[in-house]
């Protein structure tokens, strides 16, 4: 995999190579005896070594700053306030002084950990303070050398045969234009021409023809944003779509598979193959046309869902068979964190999906798409800002570090080591959890119930391990690039007292 | 209007009196005698002081630029590739060493100017760097002092009785959080609790009742944005919306006003009071609930529209009566430009509007509202980054600034001599311009054609004056705060060459 991105990329094997080996050390812990693996990756430097929690999670100046936020913004969603110019590397420093292991990472959206040098010494240049003081309106006034900020920032880690990339300022814009671009594309091949005075007029009425019944599909248990149109492909949480009109668009089910996956073969293509019967079928009989297909590698907001290889070609083919195009969300997925820089990558597809759509980790939302589906007109997928120049910079910087240090393979090797823990504390404690999951670092297990699970969580963040729920009962980890096996361990010692702590419940 | 602003304010009345005052000087050109006036503010230091055309517009500079960026990202829809660390305050340099004065400002969105020494300052500070490099998940892992930080960037200039805000990346998204917010509270009226089990059910499979059909009523040639459901409330052109879904929203007419207004007035009302009464038609007979009104100040996109303080009162009360928000929509007219802080502020209204949103020269997107129509539970307004505290950080040093220097003043003065200046042109020129209009620096006039003012763009474009078009046949003025009257003689002088140029057409 790491091969095919290197194809796209002015970083070398060679660089890979001249990586600083760490040596091997094995941890005995009373109830797992995984090893502890060795990775060539050095590590964040000038880290915290150690959780050191000084107050139950979360404590009085954290519970103080959300009284102050509150005030003027809800914030009853937050766990913690933070010390952003104390945390570092992999662990987070709130408030009241407690050093957290970070696995969660602001949503899967730190790529390098906090403060990394590379990321600060990018954010200080004359470069970024000249985008930063003059935020360019991109599409009408770019800078003169756009195009080479452009090109290093994603011909070195662009899908193959997706030369072409929209920016944006967060995930769910960059879905939505994604979703534009579809129905632009779809409606251009039915017309084969420009749109008329009709399409025109009617579409100032959001009347049909202009304004056409189209869908796209999506997927139940599927997250992509929360703005009017990534919300109606939003299959997560009742509790993000309840009062919001939606459009009627399908959903199609998404495999529920067993695992561990290599246990389970059977079983589980027998679910694919309903699964990707239904999809066809809904192609077939929706009273509207689908014009785009979009879908997660790992549902990471609803539950943490995995499924094959065999799957997601068997979606591309069918999304290809009736003219629409195949969307890879990538948003929580991609940049190196499942152990290839795209988790789509692992398909091995025969060609490219249409579009992948990225944010978080990369820093900047946006996406890529084929040259061919660029709209024939100007202006229509288009905004005032288009993005932010400082965070393509940073793009730039973060994804030439993550190959110049190993990090898609250091997150394959730390990752196997977190799945092999996980898996064998749930053979241990089968009464609290199971169905542990991971590619790469991007990791999950179940407790046993939805109650427990919020009790785990509770009881983790306790002991300073930062971690997020999602799905009914799932328990997942979105850490940085730069974990390594050693963070592992420290979780493991308190995932251990924690799974003691409740082994009776 | 000022008044009314500093009672929400840390800066003091006896700050604004400590400005600098600036010499008046009369300017005779050969068709325009209005004379420049003085104000108190001193400008930006070290900005060019002339225009200088080194090349025709745009150069072969921008146009290698173009074909550069070209090849990844679709740019035909730039006018130049500037040079932003040779710009300064009023005046953009772009590739072709080309010096202009710019009364465009990247659409509105540049406040103080190209490398303001108060942005550069702040963009450079600690507390950017450390935003910038550990960019939050806002609403799980805010900063501790971020309560400090909204109360420093947004109280100061709050509307009355609007104490909260949802801070987002873009106008679109604030819109679209402003139109969920509208659904979540008029749903919650309705229901007098909680959701129920089948409203959650259905809305996963975006079915009524979880799913309800629920309008925003937005009014023709508006804009709103171009996301889903911002772009269902736009209508300022068929090229943003076509082949796009569309909720079955409605639009009222929006007053089509003649200029002067002051020698318009009888027929103005009577525009309005049909308009009125066409909206209020609307409320009564639309098949679905009206939950929310949007409306701007001035329709910035759809043609630089006015209409008077009654209407925008008329189109409040009858929000009001039929149970809708009213959302006035500030992301083009907010931050000064209009001679208030806000331009709602001239309307004198009794209350204030229930939702104020902003983006463009706030820096940062989001929006104001009250607190009780926050939702009844969290996460419902939610998403990754919520913002990005820089621009936060860069909204409170802006709007420190904007108070410290007078620069509301400022654009009223500025602004009246410009609106003076193209009067008296329009008197000279009727065959090609007409309909000056402004509120401040927030100025247009209408070419007496499509054509010609796709041409007098052109022209004054070659001669070095940035300057954007709007709506049918309209020419509109975005500058910066920092313009001064002798900025705009600047631009009398070049537009009096122009106007001559083309006389005989």
């Amino acid at each position: 995999m790491l091969a095919s991105i290197l194809r796209h990329s002015r970083f070398t094997a060679a660089t890979l190579k001249s990586r600083t080996a760490v040596s091997t050390s094995t941890i005995a812990r009373g109830k797992c005896s995984v090893t502890e693996p060795s990775v060539s990756f050095a590590g964040f430097e000038d880290e915290p070594t150690q959780i050191e929690m000084k107050t139950a999670f979360c404590g009085p100046k954290s519970q103080a700053a959300f009284a102050a936020i509150n005030e003027r913004q809800d914030i009853r969603t937050a766990f913690t306030a933070a010390d952003y110019t104390r945390s570092s590397g992999n662990y987070l420093v709130d408030a009241d002084g407690n050093t957290m292991l970070d696995l969660f990472m602001q949503i899967s959206s730190i790529a390098l950990g906090y403060n990394h040098p590379t990321v600060r010494t990018a954010l200080s240049s004359e470069e970024v303070l000249t985008h930063a003081a003059n935020r360019p309106a991109l599409g009408i006034a770019p800078p003169h050398d756009y195009g080479q900020l452009l090109k290093d920032a994603f011909d070195p880690v662009a899908p193959k045969g997706l030369s072409n990339v929209v920016v944006a300022t967060s995930g769910s814009e960059a879905n939505e234009n994604a979703y534009k671009l579809a129905c632009i594309h779809y409606m251009q091949n039915q017309r084969g021409g420009d749109f008329t005075d009709e399409d025109g007029s009617s579409s100032m009425l959001n009347q049909a023809p202009g304004s056409p019944e189209l869908a796209i599909l999506s997927f139940q248990r599927a997250f992509h944003g929360r703005t009017f149109g990534a919300l109606s492909t939003t299959r997560s949480k009742s509790l993000h779509k309840v009062d919001i009109p939606a459009f009627d668009w399908p959903a199609a089910r998404f495999p529920h598979l067993k695992y561990p996956l290599k246990d389970n073969q059977e079983h589980n293509k027998q679910e694919e193959t309903k699964c990707l019967n239904q999809l066809e079928e809904i192609f077939k009989t929706n009273k509207m046309p689908i014009v785009g297909t979009i879908i997660e590698p790992v549902q990471g907001e609803g539950g943490d869902n995995h499924a094959s290889p065999e799957f997601f070609k068997g979606v591309q083919a069918i999304t290809k068979k009736y003219g629409a195009l195949f969307i890879v969300d990538e948003v929580q997925t991609g940049v190196a964190t499942t152990g290839t820089f795209w988790a789509h990558e692992a398909w091995n597809l025969d060609t490219s999906p249409d579009v992948v759509v990225f944010s978080k980790k990369m820093q900047t939302g946006g996406f890529y798409h084929k040259l061919e589906t660029r709209p024939p007109q100007g202006y229509r997928i288009f905004n005032t800002w288009l993005g932010d120049p400082i965070r393509v910079v940073q793009a730039r910087e973060t994804n030439k570090y993550i190959f110049e240090n190993g990090l898609v393979e250091n997150a394959k090797v730390t990752g196997d080591y977190l799945l092999a823990g996980l898996q064998d504390y749930e053979k241990k404690y089968p009464n609290l959890i199971c169905n542990s999951r991971a590619q790469g670092t991007f990791a999950a297990f179940d407790a046993t119930s939805a109650t427990l699970r919020d009790k785990l969580v509770g009881d983790l963040r306790n002991k300073g391990i930062m971690i997020g729920p999602c799905g009914n009962a799932a328990i997942r980890f979105r850490p940085s690039l730069t974990l390594l096996p050693k963070h592992v361990t420290q979780f493991f010692e308190k995932f251990e007292e924690v799974l003691e702590e409740n082994k009776n419940l």
